[in-house]
């Protein structure tokens, strides 16, 4: 057996110590498949004392988390510290200009600054790997950026946070609403005491960017995603969207036209056939479909987070590192990766399920589906004028034609103001 | 750019007419992605002369195949002409032998050969590459050997075999029996002439030995495998298993007991419940569930044959070999490879169903269930006693409770050689 690969470790929440637990518990088996053994050298986390479950004497303790990147007894620093700058990112710059591998769970920062580290790698001919940042345990980046490299790639989209998952399955299954699920959802840990990232959208956006660049070869730009997030999500809309045939789930989905075109990336709520392999996603899992123009539709499916799933995408790096075999991070040298436009979001074409919030008063509906005529926009139904909910509210729910986001977008701006409608119209498309 | 990886193609049938219209295609593309051109330097199959609806006059032509391996003009022969041994099995061992590089979607000939063709990959420094050979356009060798390399695997099982999985979801579909929907599929193109390595099983557990030895890490021994085809199923069991909550899938699944344990590798229908993920997998799909220790469960799913699909997984090992990337091609080298005992099937536990073909005459009924009570088998439901087929045949069903495999097998014993019994039960656990 040759030398081992050495690592150090920054970061020992819920991640560091899967990524420990799981080298104690699988090291000789990983040491037959690498070729040789990955051995943890030097720890560190903002609390020494902190009880994490595993054993620590075993390892080097550093107090300066940056110092682990200057280590010659470390060829690979893991980084679970997160955020998408602070620390996290100038661990990450200092390991890769000492010329060590880098290994992140860390999408945030790849999402903003994938591109700057990706660069420090080639200059340092340094490995620099990320399965863990998107879709937990899934090995969904080696599929896309590997498994499906001979492959122009259409689109790829999927369900990224399991957190927004969990919430709306369980919404679907209890009838209860947003807000009620989230509490529940955040006492059984499934959600953070902060939820933004997650219910807005943000964590999916980040894994997102990253996909989206690997599969289009597309310099990442954050800024350039629409991302909407699920609170304002009811359980009448999953009631209507059932009546139809759907359920709802938050969607990230990055499209590229016709070669030299557009990218489209956007992170949204959709409306999702029950016939579709996504419908069935429950819970915390996530799933990623990827459409290649030779091999169809590929889905992989899996735990989206928790501490042994994303321990397993973070060694499998560091086996691939082992046995010497790391692809460019982005699938090509940075230099390579295009500057792609944004796409004219408003030429796509879908059905779009369309739900506004009224006053119970005459001549609301009239207001509505005349300005859907003058905006060029044909209702294939009108599912519900409701009762009258808490302060005389009413929903009134539709189902679009096939047609222009533009057209909806228009019909909208026709209604802005109205003193009819109490919230903005919430707007979901129909995953085709 | 640096030089081109040069490749030989032999046999031009589907699947090589797939891979000359992929680099064909996307050419531009896998050169920027692989850091070099793919460049098809020769071709050879059996009819020169034959319309396959690609342009090969840009190729050279070798009349025979053997010398496509002696070429120096050749870094890698993709072999596409199937069957274990003969021409392939040569074209193989020459291929290896000089030292070139072989990516082959042949099944037949790894599930036979693979050691010996990886052993001399080892002595040849050469990459062996077969990811087309299971799952078609799935990276699930990959997504295997890769993705999944940090955890011990617990168990590897899915639908390996696009034509029985059309057949039985098409039966479910239509209520229609085996041989009418056979002929069909073979009418359609979903099942070839002569449909017997398909429809017997024997195609996907060449896939399934595959996967057992990358996931275990054990010689591979095809004679180990047990195998049951799906042409006793008739349309009576589809409508059985769909009252009880399942429908019937041919699955392949290998599961090592606890290390050091045997080996556990057997291809036959089975009852999926309907919440299950390979439940939803209709028509030509493949599907493959790997169960990590860490990972926990994966899904890899997608079109499990075809020309565009197996070409895109054909060409994607090319782009691992082009980017200097080929791990051992069972994950370990094969002298590390274990001799694994196959496991005791008798002590297995699950639920069965059981289907008597039986005459309809009075005591049939008490004939079987003294035998299971005999055998110590617990019936939970007997859901149905059926009105008579042609020729006064009955068919009596059952599921047991969760029970080792060796009393089903003990009751079945006991009533072997009754007259009331006209054809051999049928037995298909319940996937747990």
């Amino acid at each position: 057996m040759t030398q081992p690969l050495r690592i150090a470790l920054a970061g020992l929440g819920t991640v560091g110590g899967g990524v420990i637990r799981l080298i104690e518990a699988n090291g000789a088996l990983i040491a037959r498949r690498a070729g040789r053994p990955i051995e943890i050298v030097a720890v560190c986390a903002r609390d020494r004392t902190k009880d994490r479950g595993v054993d620590l004497s075993r390892y080097q303790w550093e107090d300066d988390m940056t110092l682990l990147a200057g280590r010659d007894d470390v060829d690979v620093v893991v980084e679970l510290v997160g955020g998408a700058d602070g620390s996290a990112l100038a661990l990450a710059r200092r390991t890769l200009a000492a010329g060590k591998g880098l290994v992140t769970a860390n999408k945030a920062m790849i999402a903003h600054h994938g591109l700057e580290l990706a660069e420090a790698a080639e200059r340092g001919q340094a490995p620099l790997q990320f399965e863990a940042a998107v879709a937990g345990g899934i090995p969904i980046i080696k599929g896309l950026r590997e498994g499906a490299s001979a492959n122009r790639i259409a689109r790829v989209y999927g369900i990224l946070n399991g957190t927004c998952n969990y919430i709306l399955s369980t919404m679907e299954a209890t009838g209860r609403d947003f807000a009620d699920v989230l509490k529940e959802a955040q006492e059984l840990g499934y959600a953070e005491a902060d939820p933004t990232f997650d219910i807005e959208g943000i964590d999916a956006a980040h894994k997102l960017a990253i996909l989206a660049a690997i599969a289009f070869g597309g310099r990442i730009d954050f800024g350039a995603l629409e991302i909407a997030g699920i609170t304002r999500i009811r359980a009448a809309d999953i009631a209507q969207a059932a009546e139809l045939g759907y359920v709802i789930r938050l969607i990230g989905l990055a499209e590229c036209e016709a070669e030299g075109g557009g990218l489209f990336q956007r992170v949204q709520p959709c409306l999702v056939p029950l016939t579709h392999p996504l419908a069935a996603v429950d819970g915390p899992t996530n799933a990623v479909v990827v459409e290649g123009n030779f091999s169809g539709r590929l889905l992989f499916q899996g735990a989206g987070a928790g501490d042994g799933p994303t321990a397993s995408a973070v060694v499998a790096d560091l086996v691939d590192i082992a046995r010497g075999q790391s692809a460019a991070p982005f699938s090509v040298p940075v230099n390579d990766l295009e500057t792609l436009q944004p796409a004219d979001a408003g030429r796509r074409r879908a059905r779009a399920y369309l739900r506004f919030t009224v006053t119970d008063r005459p001549g609301v509906l009239a207001e509505i589906t005349a300005a859907m005529r003058d905006a060029g926009v044909s209702i294939e139904s009108l599912i519900q004028q409701g009762r009258p909910e808490e302060g005389g509210e009413v929903l009134v729910a539709m189902v679009t034609h096939e047609g222009p986001e533009s057209g909806v977008s228009r019909a909208l701006e026709l209604l802005e103001g109205s003193p009819s409608i109490t919230e903005p119209p919430l707007v979901m498309p129909l995953l085709g």
